[in-house]
Order: structure tokens, then sequence, then C-alpha cells
């Protein structure tokens, strides 16, 4: 099969529609929207990534829970949040993950993820620095179920709160707080705890 | 920081409870467990993975939907669930996933995970040989949202109904079937349709 990606680089191109299933008013966005009601819709209920890997967020200017969207179809709400604590049904901005290592071929395109875990805040304690996807932390060998601060030194990165990629979702990048998150209330506004149980890169 | 598994081969341990945050009355198993209720309990509402990697259902006979679960701490049901269509909150079996790749560096204990994708049913159409995760199979070329078989020809794996791991789980194993899933209705019970946006291997 011809593997070839029609974009491989960009541009950023993503599709929302104010009602589930792509029905209803439909948006198209190739850069950051930060509030959805400007587009005169009341939120989005269903959306198409095209093109590049995508934060999205519950409240307007980028705050509350994340929600991390790579290309593909989501028709519903539960389709990108996740398994997630509190089941508020919004998402009213979002913007491209720009640090997002592109999955392209071409060798002066590639770049390396790469992050350092620590045990403690403020980059205390014992560290583990990574580059791949780990859907379990404590197979891996990591001691228990919290990460005390993190540095991103390359990419982007998803974290979740629980083993498999389920759960609250923080994305964290190598060009955002200088890729530094020394405590989870830098993690999101909806970070309530140091518990991270699987990680990965955020590819595109 | 020592990355000793203390545990890299099993065996496999699961402790289960009645009440969700590890409360309640507390069961552990090493092995495959039919029916819940034989152990006295009407539902699991939390559990712990400590050693291997388990395939939980939501009916007694491991029916029903099915979710992965990894080494790690799940404390209430939507931990381990991810984001489904329906939410009827049971888990009555559950089994040790006994083809998925270990992590252990022992070279004789490697074995590789392979997989084959066919664009159509009965293993039609093109097709597409992998041996890595993908969190969005559009953003890596495949055409669509859909997969219409699947021959798994080691390691066990994981394909979700959504990008980003997300939806519908659907375990497939070299050992089950011969590896062949030759149409959706042989991903699981609870499988509706192709849909399949993203896969990754599964670890223990």
């Amino acid at each position: 099969m011809a593997l070839n990606n029609p974009n491989p680089l960009g541009p950023w191109k993503i599709t929302v529609y104010d009602q589930e299933n792509f029905q209803g008013k439909r948006l198209e966005f190739t850069s950051a929207c930060q509030n959805i009601m400007e587009g005169g819709v009341d939120n989005i209920r269903s959306l198409k990534v095209e093109c590049g890997a995508w934060a999205g967020y519950e409240h307007s200017s980028f705050c509350g829970q994340q929600f991390v969207l790579e290309r593909g179809e989501y028709p519903h709400w539960e389709s990108w949040s996740g398994s997630n604590a509190y089941h508020i049904e919004r998402m009213m901005s979002f913007r491209p993950i720009c640090s997002a290592v592109s999955l392209c071929s071409n060798p002066l395109n590639h770049k390396e993820s790469k992050m350092v875990l620590f045990e403690k805040e403020n980059f205390m304690g014992r560290q583990w620095e990574i580059n791949d996807d780990y859907p379990s932390l404590q197979a891996m060998g990591w001691g228990n179920n919290e990460i005390g601060s993190m540095q991103v030194q390359s990419g982007a990165w998803v974290c979740y709160q629980f083993p498999g990629y389920r759960g609250y979702q923080y994305i964290l990048e190598c060009d955002h707080h200088g890729g530094e998150y020394k405590h989870y209330r830098e993690w999101g506004s909806h970070a309530q705890s140091f518990q991270v149980q699987s990680l990965r890169r955020i590819q595109q």
C-alpha cells in the first residue's frame, strides 16, 4: 500500500461542527481559535482534524480540560474527551501544537522527542530521560503512580492520569513555559494531582 | 534512576475491589477469572494491575466490551473504560494477555509485534504491515477511518475506534483465532462497525 502522506507538514486544518456526527453549522480553521462563539456557534459537538495535531480546550482562551486532537474523525464529545472525572461537554477553543514531531520522513524536518521525568516537584528527586511512548510507566519501572515535575527538551507530549492513555490529558510542549513544568499546577488549570500513569509523544 | 522491573515476566497479578478507590471486598488473582460473582462480589469497581497485561470484559465468560489493563491503578470504571458509546459500568471477567510482548530486555524473551491491516474484509484490498504504535492511522497515510480485516502475526494489539487511543477497545492476539480477524464481528461482540482510527502494541 502506498503510504504517501498528502500533507506531511501542514498547513494545519481542522473542521468543527456545532452538532454531533458532523452536522449543523460547519467552520474550517487553519490556525488557533480563541473562542468558538465568535464564529457564531455555542459549542463544538463534532470535528475532523484534517492536518496537524491540535490542542482542544474546555473553555475559551485555551483554559480548562485539554484534549489532544490528531488527524481523524471525532463524531461526539466522548470521542475526544477520553475518560474524565467530570463530564462537561464543552470545547470552546483550540490551537495547533506547533512543536509536535513531524511524521514526515524528510530528515531535515526530523526532530527527536525528549523529556525528563522527576520524582519530586521543582525537578528534584530521581530522574528518568525518555524519548518513547509509555502506556504504563509502572510497567517500565517507574516506582509509583505520580510524577513530581517534567522538563520537555524537544517535541510535544501528552501525559495521562491512568495507564493506557486514559483519564485527564496534559499537553506539554518544549516551546511553552520553556518546556518546564515544575508542579502539577503548571500542567493545566484542570490538574488536581501529580497522578500520571502513561505518556506519549505527539506526532503529526 | 534505576529502571529495574521487579517482575519482568510475571507471574500475572491483579487485585480487584468491589468498591471504588480500592475499598470494599478485595480479591487477588494470578490467572483468569471467568465470573467475578463466584468470588462473592457483584461487580468490580476499582483494581490494581500489579504484573502483566490483562483483558477485562463487561460480562462473564469474557464477553461484551473489552478493556486492556496494563500495570497501574484504576480507581473507578471510567479509568479503564476509556470513552465508550454506552456506559454500562460493569466488569465481570478478566484474563491475562499471554501473547503481549515482554518489556524485559532479555533477548531470549524478546518477540517482535507484527500485524497486517487490510482495506477490506476477508484480507482483501490494499494491505499494510505494521510493527509500531499508531495514534492516528490517517496521519500515517491510511486512507480512511476503517479497517476491513487484520492478521496478527506476533504479539498482542489493541485497536481503538477513535484517534489517540480512545473509544471502543478491540484486543487482538496472535494466539486467538490463529491471529485472523477477517470481519469486525470477530473483533468482539461489542464491535458495531469497521471503524478503527488508532492502534498500538500491548506490552507487559
